[in-house]
C-alpha cells in the first residue's frame, strides 16, 4: 500500500479545510462575533496539519489502487470531521467535543441529525460552518479537493470511486479532474438560481444562503427552531422543488448541457423517481388531510416532506411523527429508498432499488423456468452480472449494518421506535426520525457512545459501507 | 400448465386433512366435547371437496414442472388452512371465520401468533387440533402426503421444492418419496422421545403431546395463558433443548442415521447456529440479571427465550417485552435469522445468512482487487454463482416484502414497536412481537383486513415467497 500518497493527499484535504474554513471566519468578522478566534485557530491547525503531512510524506510513486482510494476517502473525511468539530468546541457554543464531532460529521454527511437543544442560540458564523459543511460534503470533500488541486494523477478516479454513491461511477469526460470540475460548476450554478429564488420570496440573504447550503447537499441543518415552517407557503414549495432537483442524478444536468435529452427523457432512475414522489405525495395527501385545513395545505405539507425524506434532506414543515400510521410508513420506506446515484442525496438510491427489483423479477422467471437465461436492463443498458451481483450484495451488507448499529444502540433506554428510526435516519443520513428523534425532537439525550456509534453510521452510509470497513482489513493479504 | 394435476393433488390434500382431523375429532370424543360435531362437519365437507376435485378432474398426464409445483403447494396450503378453520368457527369458540383463519394460518405455518384473548377457554379437542396443525405444518403438508400417497409420480421433487425451506432442497435418497418417509420417522422419533422427557417431568400427557406437537414444529400455540412460565426448570429446559434440536437441519440426523458423523460435525450451519445461540444466550444473561434471583434463573430465562425465538417457535417462560433494550434488539434479529434450512423453523434460514456474510466477505475482496476470481465455500462445497445470486436475491424480496407488509398494516393505530414487530414476527413465523403483540399481548385487536394481511404474510413467510406470488405470474408469457 502507498501510505506515503494516502498521508500526502489526507494532508491535502487538510490544507483545503483551512480554505474552507475562511468563508465562516469572515461571517464570524462581518457580524463581529467572538467565534472568529475559534475559526482562526482552527484554521492554523489545518494548516500545521496539512503542511506537517504533505511535507514530511515523499511518495516515491503516485500510483494509488482501490484500496488507496478507500484509506484516502476514509482518512480524509474522519480528518476533516475531526478538525470541523473543533470551531464549535473551542468557541464552548457546543461544549462537548462528541457532541461537536457528531454535529459535524452530521454537516459533512448530509444528515442534518443535530445535538442541539436550541439551533436559534448559535452565532451566525457557526450556523454557517455548520451549512457549509452540508454543501461541502454533498459533492464531496474529495472531490472538491480534485476539482482545485492540478498535481493528482489521474489514477484519482479510485478516489472518485471510493467517494461518490452509487453503485455505478463513470466519468463524464475523460480526465476525472475535468469531472469534478463540471459537476461543482452545475452544483454552484443551481445552487445560485436557489439563492435567488429564496430572495425573491423575500428570505433574508444570511438565510437564503444557508438553506441553499443544506438544500443543495441535501443536508437539512437550518437555523430555525421550527425548520421551514415558518416561511411563507412560496418558500416552502421553493426549497421542496430544489430539494428534488439537487436529488436527481447531476449527470443528466450535464447531459442537458451537451443537449442529449433524449436520454435524460428515457432515464429509469429520473422516471421511477418521479412517479414514487407523485404517488407518495398524493396518498400522505388523502391520509393527512383530515388534521388540515384543507386540501391545498395537505398538499404542500406532504410533497415538502416527501421530498425533503426521499432526497435524505431533512427539513421539516411540520411535526410529521404525529401523522397517522400509514403517512408515517410510507417516510420510512422513502428514507431506505433515498435519491438517485450520482446526486448529493443519501440513502440505498434509486438505481439500487431499481436493479434489485428487476433481479427480484428475473429471480421469479427463473424459478419458473430454471434453464431460462435473462438479463437486467438499465439505463437502455444490459447491466453486467457482477455490477448486479455488487448491488445485492450492497443491500445486504447494508440491511445487516442498519441492523448492527440498531443492536449497537439498544443500550439507550428509548422506546423501539426512537432507536430503530434514529438508526435509519443516521445511516440514510436523512436527519429526524420518528418519536424521540421526530422533527421537534433531537439527538442530545443520546449517550456519547451512541453518539459516536451514530457518526460511524452517518459515515457509513455518506460512504456506502466499504470504505471505512476495508481500512481495516489486514495488508498482509492484499496484493497487487 | 397441468391444471388437472393440480386440482388433483390439492384435492389429494383435502383428503388427506380429512385424516388428519380424525384424531383431534378422537380427542373431543374422548373428553365427551360438542365440539366434536364441528370436527365431524369438517371431515365430511373435506371428504367432498376432496372427492369432487380427484374425481372430476383427469389429467391427462401426470409431468408437473416448477410452476405445477408451485401452484399445488400455494393452493394447496390456501385450502387447507380454509378448511382447517372450520372447526373454531363452526363451535362458535372462535366466532369470527377471519380469527378462526388467521388462527389456522398460523398454526399451520409454525407461527404462534393468536387472536385468542384467553386460550385456556377453549375446548380440549379444539387446542388439540391447533396444536397438530404446527406439528402437520413444520414438516410440510405436501411432504406429508407424499409420504402417504403412492401415486405421485417422481417429478413432484417439484413439490417438495417449492414447499421445503432453504436455499438448495436435496433428495436424501433418489426417490422422493422415501426421503418424504424417511423425514417424517425422524420427525415422529424425535417428537416421541421429547413426550417422554415431557411425562418423566410429570407433565400430563396431554400437555405433553400438546407441547411437544408445538415444539417439533417449532410453532409455539401452548395451552396456558402463560405459556411454558407456569411449568418447572426441568420442563422448561427439555423444551428449550427440543426446540434447538428441531431447528437443526434434518438431513444431518439423517447422515447420523447412516454414520456419516465426520460430515455432521464440519457442518457451516450448525457450528454458526450453536454459535449463535450460545453466545447471544450469555450476553442476555448477563443483560438481565438485575431483573432475575440470579444467575441461575437468568441463564434459564436467556437460553429458553433465545432457543424460542431463533427457532422461531415462540414459546415463552417470561415476558421480555420487559426486558432491556439489547436483549430485545437481540431477539429481533435472531427472529430475522431464523433456524437451519431443512428444519421445521421459519425465517431467512441459516444457511443463507451464512452465504450472505460470506458473500460479502467475498465483495470486500472484490472491492480490493477487482479482477480477482473466488468462490464461496459452504458445508465443505463450493456454491455456484446462481445459487448465490438466488440467495441475495431472495433475502432482497424478503426485505421488501417485509416492508411491504409493514406498511398495509400501518394503517392500525399501534405504536410503531407492535406494528413492526407484528410484520417480523408474523412473516418469518415465530409468534410472539413486543408492545402489544408481546408475550403478554395477541393479535385480537388488529382489524380483519390486517388479520388477512398478516395470514398472508405468514404463509409467504412459510413457503418462501415466490410459490405465492409466482401464481398470480400470467400464464401467456410461459413456455416450457
Amino acid at each position: 500500500m502507498n501510505h506515503r500518497m494516502i498521508i500526502q493527499t489526507v494532508g491535502r484535504i487538510a490544507q483545503a479545510e483551512a480554505a474552507l474554513l475562511l468563508l465562516p471566519a469572515l461571517v464570524s468578522l462581518c457580524y463581529r462575533e467572538s467565534c472568529g478566534w475559534s475559526f482562526l485557530i482552527t484554521i492554523a491547525l489545518c494548516l500545521i496539519v496539512g503542511f506537517a503531512m504533505t511535507t514530511l510524506s515523499h511518495p516515491r510513486t503516485d500510483l494509488i489502487y482501490a484500496r488507496e482510494g478507500f484509506a484516502i476517502v476514509s482518512f480524509g473525511w474522519l480528518m476533516t470531521s475531526a478538525l470541523g468539530a473543533l470551531p464549535f468546541f473551542l468557541s464552548r457554543e457546543i461544549p462537548s467535543y462528541i457532541d461537536a464531532f457528531f454535529e459535524t460529521v452530521s454537516g459533512f454527511t448530509t444528515t442534518g441529525a443535530s445535538i442541539l437543544t436550541d439551533v436559534e442560540a448559535l452565532s451566525h458564523g457557526l450556523l454557517f460552518w455548520r451549512s457549509f459543511t452540508h454543501w461541502v460534503g454533498g459533492m464531496g470533500v474529495l472531490v472538491f479537493v480534485m476539482a482545485l488541486l492540478p498535481s493528482l494523477s489521474d489514477r484519482s478516479i479510485h478516489i472518485v470511486r471510493a467517494e461518490m454513491p452509487g453503485p455505478v461511477v463513470g466519468k463524464l469526460v475523460p480526465r476525472v479532474r475535468d469531472t469534478a470540475k463540471i459537476l461543482y460548476i452545475i452544483y454552484i450554478v443551481i445552487t445560485l438560481i436557489q439563492i435567488g429564488f429564496l430572495l425573491t420570496g423575500g428570505m433574508p440573504l444570511y438565510d437564503s444562503v444557508i438553506h441553499a447550503f443544506g438544500t443543495a447537499g441535501t443536508g437539512g441543518f437550518g437555523i430555525k427552531a421550527d425548520s421551514i415552517a415558518g416561511y411563507s407557503p412560496y418558500l416552502q414549495w421553493v426549497i421542496a422543488i430544489f430539494m428534488l432537483i439537487f436529488g436527481v442524478n447531476f449527470n443528466l444536468y450535464y447531459l442537458l448541457l451537451i443537449r442529449r435529452f433524449r436520454t435524460v427523457i428515457k432515464s429509469d432512475e429520473l422516471w421511477s423517481y418521479t412517479a414514487i414522489v407523485i404517488i407518495s405525495s398524493l396518498v400522505i395527501t388523502f391520509n393527512i388531510l383530515p388534521q388540515t385545513s384543507g386540501f391545498g395545505e395537505a398538499l404542500r405539507l406532504a410533497v415538502f416532506q416527501v421530498s425533503s425524506i426521499i432526497t435524505t434532506t431533512g427539513y421539516v414543515t411540520t411535526d410529521f411523527n404525529l401523522w397517522p400510521g400509514l403517512s408515517k410508513a410510507i417516510l420510512l420506506l422513502l428514507m431506505f429508498i433515498g435519491g438517485c446515484a450520482g446526486s448529493t442525496a443519501g440513502g440505498l438510491k434509486m438505481s439500487r432499488a431499481i436493479m434489485l427489483v428487476k433481479m427480484i423479477g428475473r429471480e421469479f422467471k427463473r424459478m419458473l423456468h430454471p434453464r431460462s437465461v435473462s438479463t437486467v436492463r438499465f439505463e437502455g443498458k444490459t447491466v453486467d452480472e457482477q455490477t448486479l451481483g455488487s448491488v445485492s450484495t450492497y443491500f445486504s451488507v447494508y440491511m445487516i449494518c442498519i441492523l448492527a448499529v440498531f443492536l449497537l444502540i439498544s443500550f439507550e433506554p428509548f422506546d423501539f421506535e426512537t432507536n430503530f428510526t434514529a438508526t435509519v435516519t443516521c445511516f440514510n443520513n436523512v436527519g429526524p426520525g420518528f418519536s424521540a428523534v421526530g422533527p421537534a425532537g433531537n439527538f442530545s439525550a443520546f449517550t456519547g457512545f451512541s453518539k459516536l456509534i451514530l457518526s460511524f453510521a452517518m459515515l457509513l452510509g455518506r460512504l456506502e459501507i466499504f470504505p471505512l470497513i476495508l481500512i481495516f482489513a489486514p495488508t498482509a493479504r492484499i496484493k497487487h
